[in-house]
């Protein structure tokens, strides 16, 4: 803890030497030792430093010459809120996107598409022993009694003990456990919606939600969404005020895929507004523990008086997605979801409920929160400074309040669903920003995993990516 | 396993000799020691025998006297295939069914109502051993890859091996990981119907079928079903000639609650009429392995030419309700349930999968097969002699074909619903028959469940049951 904070301590003084511009693009860092005799500080502590440096892409290793300062990034706009539609869109992504998944996952392929973290980021041996220590430890688990359709006790009270730092506590009985956020999401709207049905949604918004919608036989209104401050709920309360809106479906907490973070107070407004019209608002919290910033942001949730926000979440971003264990707390609705949920697919993992139980349980997952945070923290800024480096000089690029995904937008004209298939063939995936629109917007944007320690291969496939967009600009 | 036979040599005789009236009600058989001198059998051989002989309800222990036979049971009739409303109906059985399945799990209530295998036949032991290696040796499956969206290879190829004995193979790629048979359903039915459209099911149908429609805004049209060979293919003939059934739902082995097994050529018939008249066909066949005959059944889709046949099962009723794994093998519609699937709930659990798959592979399945087989027919046979002793004369017996249920038809008049609350008040729980009609028809039928050995106890709630309808008959 103590060596931790001393390398961080270094590596914040040299960032800020760098982008105070005292130290600039070409400049030799003093040596490790020297750093090290001069700052006291053990060998390991300041190579430490410097690789925290290099992953926020301040810092190059040149080999026998030692670390340099980078080409400063050039300083980067951000992305504007755009006018929607004012009608609602039928959806129509998911063969699209299928081929596109998969192409994305071809091996050699630098997966820059899938919102996936790498796995030396995952607590996996601490996984592996409590499910070892569950199986041997609770026969009960395996049998076949009544408690397989009923949640884990215990996995509730550590999810309601967790929600004291949301701004909870959530209450036990709203609560129903499923096999992942998204069938979380699935639940609530089809508790909601019938087909036809008009559901608001961020825009850009996360494709899986807009394939929810497209399955359910559901419309998609897009409603306005700043980068930094979320959905607009100027332009939801216009869009409501004539009814005909079912539900709202957004991501309070670094929405997928800008990073954005809706204000405490317009998290009260929205509240209010839906719950005064009475539309189910949807919130999905799977990006809330992985804040940038230093407090765990509230969900919409937190500001509901009236059991009308349906809060789903899961542990897939956090913990592993293999876990396939996520939750709603679906106030006033809880009833209605469990019914879906017990007669639609049946209880939940028991045993995978006691694994997520105990480690909950334990203080292992706010200290993986903590590494976790720092290491997306890291990478995203690499990421930004790799695209601000590469990508052509009108790029606007996102800054993610949360999460691990980055919004980048090209200058006009540049088709990026067109440049994919030579991206794919340059061993590149992303995702084209088209796919985030149920009415064709942004076609000149796309989005970055930064899920992955930003290494020399992600580096170049920025680079190689910033190639093909320059040369058809 | 030569000592099994030994046993069950004993025990069939002994069997055969009641049956036949050499032996009769209030007869002492010989004692465990001359019978085991006189058969040069071992004393726990031969107290098995009687174990068995006791768990079919064809003789009993008297303290200090040794085994007696039982009162012979009256020669059961079994119920007839009922007539049914010409029109689908509207479903609406769930806020009933819910407040009686948690009356009937109340501690101290005796279980005949879920259709729940009792603990003690289950393998818990071989698959806490399995969990526990399998989290061990993979820490693959507990990574974040791209794996988790897909269905284990291992699993996929596990089933289609098994699916040799069902007439099979199915095709690798047309089988989809579930959470569990109910998903399966779940599944199917979304990507084959929309709101409002008409299902055929079985008359009785299983509640949870019923269920399914009723929250996917479905209406039931209840064809009449024999309680040996199943569904009628000509009333479902007749019932689709003028279109307007979007889809067949139903249990061709082992249906729920009759037990009735469909003859080959009745399924081979069903399959060419969906096929020819372009309604897809959904088979649940949770209880096929569980089948009271010497040979599998085949499922119909053993029958299908076309792809239209989508089988769906689980591991559920023959190993375990904990795992959480089932699938459906969708034949043409496996892409269009495969994306409903990745999209409305995401992959399955990679390690319980892993799991089912290294159980699957060795060969302690079909061990478990045989052994649960053979208590199942114990206990259903024991069932049936209780119903037989202590309910009124006019009673009538389903003799199941698989799984572990029992249909039993009450005189005209006694009304099961009604009656249900003086079960509960007699700490017996059982699912009264109108819950497996969406037109209200069975309402002096129940289903009793024998998924639990036949101890004194149930014996005696059995006979509180028959004093129950005695009295109001």
């Amino acid at each position: 803890m103590e060596s931790e904070l001393r390398y961080e301590r270094l590596a914040g003084e040299l960032a800020s030497l760098i982008e105070q511009g005292v130290l600039v693009h070409g400049d030799r860092l003093p040596s490790v030792r020297r750093l090290a005799d001069e700052r006291r500080l053990s060998v390991s502590t300041v190579v430490q430093a410097m690789r925290r440096l290099e992953l926020r892409g301040l810092v190059e290793a040149r080999p026998q010459s030692g670390y340099f300062v980078c080409r400063p990034p050039l300083p980067h706009r951000e992305p504007a809120a755009r006018s929607t539609p004012e009608a609602a869109s039928s959806v129509d992504i998911s063969q699209r996107l299928v081929r596109l998944m998969q192409a994305g996952l071809q091996p050699g392929v630098v997966p820059l598409a899938a919102a996936l973290p790498a796995n030396s980021l995952l607590p996996i041996a601490a996984l592996q022993r409590l499910y070892a220590g569950v199986a041997r430890r609770y026969p009960r688990l395996l049998e076949g009694g009544s408690h397989v359709d009923i949640d884990s006790p215990q996995l509730v009270r550590q999810l309601v003990r967790r929600s004291l730092a949301w701004g909870g506590p959530l209450a036990a009985d709203e609560i129903v456990i499923t096999n992942s956020c998204t069938e979380a999401l699935d639940l609530c709207l089809r508790t909601v919606t019938r087909p036809g049905d008009t559901v608001a949604v961020e825009s850009p918004a996360y494709y899986l939600m807009l394939q929810l919608l497209e399955t359910l036989g559901l419309k998609a209104l897009e409603i306005p969404t700043d980068p930094r401050t979320g959905m607009s709920v100027e332009a939801l309360e216009l869009a409501t005020r004539q009814g005909g809106v079912a539900a709202v479906l957004l991501v309070s907490n670094g929405s997928n895929p800008l990073g954005c973070l809706m204000p405490d107070d317009r998290k009260r407004a929205l509240a209010a507004l839906t719950a005064s019209r009475g539309i189910p608002l949807i919130e999905d919290d799977v990006y809330g523990d992985l804040h940038a910033g230093e407090q765990r942001p509230w969900p919409i949730k937190a500001f509901d008086r009236d059991g009308n926000v349906m809060l789903c979440a899961s542990f897939s971003k956090s913990l592993s997605p293999s876990l396939r264990i996520g939750f709603v707390a679906a106030g006033q609705r809880a009833r209605a979801v469990a019914l879906r949920k017990m007669v639609g697919s049946g209880g939940t993992s028991p045993v995978t409920q006691a694994v997520l139980a105990e480690y909950l349980a334990s203080t292992a997952y706010e200290r993986h929160l903590r590494k976790l945070r720092r290491a997306y923290r890291d990478q995203v800024a690499a990421m930004q400074a790799a695209v601000a480096r590469y990508f052509p000089a009108e790029t606007r690029i996102a800054q993610p309040q949360a999460g691990y995904v980055l919004w980048v937008e090209l200058p006009e004209g540049i088709d990026c669903t067109a440049c994919l298939t030579q991206a794919l063939a340059a061993q590149v995936a992303y995702v084209p920003g088209e796919l985030f629109s149920a009415s064709g917007m942004y076609r000149n944007c796309l989005r970055l995993n930064c899920g992955n320690p930003h290494t020399p291969a992600i580096e170049d496939a920025v680079r190689r990516l910033g190639a093909i967009f320059s040369a058809v600009g």
